[in-house]
């Protein structure tokens, strides 16, 4: 089965929204059957979405709309499709009552433009949208079928979980093969090191292993096409050992899992606590961490030490350290890591500080010198780093580096 | 003048990156009197992107396409041109040299397949790229043009800049019009205020004035189209400065300037300094204040007291206020930023604390009410928010809040 997607939106074509629904969606219709090869943007304009929408439907079998289906004259998804199809656009009075009733819920003044939202295509069933106003739609003509989607994220993607994936599986059902995947997060190791050890297994045709390379980590996708998703996952388990075998505890996570996440969840099962000095990275490893859910069971808090004066009064850094070796320097970054260690009676300190750029470096020190370290109950450990990029491309591989090293320690 | 944008790569229709290079190109087109009525996405596959690069050419003056520049058997935009514009592609010796040139340099061996980036159509004339390897090209044919562009943005944005940008300026000469646009951002004022104030001047024509919620602040785009761009430079000049009599201080940047930028000049300007004490946001505010190259002349440091240990130890936050009102309390964030005013020793102290959720929350304190608090040498404020969104749009709405506040007693 062949799908096409089809942007809708002037936004869109001035730039002001990066279309990341597309991709969002190109990257799930595999799952349940679904090839992809082409996707169209086109504007706020009734003719053009027409003839881009005719064009779609004369090469796939399904085509999905994302965006132009909220309440202004600039929607024109709903009018687009029917003249695509060649069908009338009709009032769907059960649409009109509960947008009303959903107003009268939320004791908002009933505008009148929201009922261009209860119009839709003769042949089309509305779907569900619980987090908006706008219903999406699934509108069926001979052996096409059109599906049109709020463009808002929040809206689109339990909409497209709940009612499009299934209905798309369903609709694919004399098809032979599902395609499922699943992606291998690595960290601490480059990707042509990956790519070294498991060259064998990216050879093969199904599954099939792709890298790619992300700031700071590595991700493979395994692929696997199957009759079922039962057989598809059997698949995937299977070449999964495998690269488990050559990879090891480098293999951090799986799917959307996060490097900070996994970190979170070592420190939960050991029972261990963490605080965090942090100079070139600003505070970033402190978001990280608390970016996940129940962090303040394991982070107890931490310290942003920019000048040396937080670092010698808070952090315990000695003023010889910083006057012999610079503030970056590998004595200072241990000393900030068992200082903050001390400091907070954490079980793991972690200290940071480099040189961040664009300026402050020196021949000898220069932009992208990093010096991470993380004291444990059993010792020290710094590691000399010396990246490349921007600024913040800089302060996000030494957060990952960072949580890397802490990770070696926990596992 | 029309101009239409052609993505390729099979990653794309994948969903395995999201195309930022078609957003970045469409919103710097109009500048240079180009419109953009459709974008078109394939796959790497020769046929297809022919039959979609001829669809490109039967409706717009100029295409561009993004990607497929690389050396392997996968990329094929340069056989895509030559077919759409019946061209051969021929190896153009001068290109072949400095490929090699450049493989020499670096003290790479040279492989092979690199050769493939020496042809091109026999009608094109080559980009050069200091950047990558892959080198662009502009194909003139009739009145019809193809410029192709190569996909790592760090490659594309500065050949656009350099070379496309120019070409398509004095491509469009004879057209009258030229197009500049100049974004206005707002914040601490909601997008249905800003467009109360402003509704007059958003229905103009020539300028328009569109806005764009973002997470915690509204940028306004304001679009002029006139025969020269000092024209329409002069027109957004005198709407900007009627937008500023209207919103006043709430405007803190134009175009790519971020709040964190502005807050940092204005610490700049007054010699003065910051610290931070965060807890619900993490290390949040930190990271952004870092995030601006210098930030260390104006950010002495901050704690990030997740625990109320930490906020007693450090922050001198009396148990008695913990005791009574809770962590998430007004008196709480009140002494978190005078604490960790005196801690550090800077002219302005922020505390932040609150529920960022999911869990967390009761009935008296839900899920998204922080406290953010500004410590001057004038005294304290305090601010109540409850903000909505998941945990992570919590901590962002939290760390705009602070930023807008600090600024506020800046001005």
């Amino acid at each position: 089965m062949i799908a096409e997607i089809v942007s809708v939106g002037t936004e869109l074509l001035m730039g002001q929204i990066v279309d990341s629904n597309s991709a969002y969606i190109s990257a799930r219709l595999p799952e349940v059957g679904y090839r992809v090869y082409f996707r169209q943007t086109v504007g706020d304009n009734l003719e053009r979405l027409t003839q881009t929408l005719k064009l779609a439907l004369s090469r796939a079998d399904v085509v999905i709309t994302i965006g132009g289906l909220g309440p202004t004259m600039d929607d024109l998804t709903r009018e687009g499709i029917a003249s695509a199809l060649d069908e009338p656009l009709i009032l769907d009075h059960d649409l009109q009552a509960e947008l009303q009733e959903k107003f009268r819920q939320r004791g908002y003044p009933m505008v009148e433009s929201i009922l261009r939202q209860a119009y839709r295509p003769a042949c089309a069933r509305p779907l569900p949208n619980p987090n908006g106003t706008a219903p999406g739609l699934i509108a069926e003509k001979g052996d096409k079928a059109v599906i049109a989607l709020p463009g808002p994220p929040a809206e689109l993607i339990p909409m497209f979980n709940d009612h499009v994936l299934p209905y798309l599986r369903e609709r694919a059902g004399g098809e032979p093969g599902v395609i499922v995947s699943r992606i291998l997060r690595v960290c601490g190791m480059g990707e042509s090191l990956v790519e070294d050890r498991i060259k064998d297994l990216m050879q093969g045709a199904n599954p099939t292993v792709a890298p790619y390379a992300k700031t700071g980590e590595v991700h493979l996708r395994v692929t696997a096409s199957a009759p079922s998703t039962e057989q598809a996952q059997a698949m995937i388990a299977d070449i999964e050992r495998q690269i488990r075998e050559r990879l090891g505890n480098a293999i951090y996570g799986v799917d959307d899992q996060t490097l900070e996440g996994a970190v979170m969840e070592l420190l939960w099962a050991r029972g261990a606590t963490v605080a965090v000095a942090e100079s070139c990275t600003g505070g970033l490893i402190g978001h990280r961490l608390t970016e996940v859910p129940g962090s303040s069971k394991a982070l107890i808090g931490g310290v942003v030490a920019y000048s040396n004066e937080v670092k010698m009064r808070l952090l315990n850094v000695p003023e010889e350290t910083l006057r012999e070796y610079g503030a970056v320097s590998e004595p200072t970054a241990r000393a900030m890591a068992e200082g903050i260690r001390q400091l907070m009676g954490a079980d793991f300190g972690i200290g940071t500080t480099g040189i961040a750029g664009p300026t402050g470096g020196t021949p000898e020190k220069p932009v992208g010198l990093v010096y991470i370290a993380v004291a444990s109950p059993s010792g020290t450990r710094v590691r000399e780093h010396r990246f490349l990029g921007r600024r913040s491309e800089i302060k996000w591989r030494a957060s990952q580096a960072a949580l890397v090293m802490l990770r070696e320690e926990l596992l």
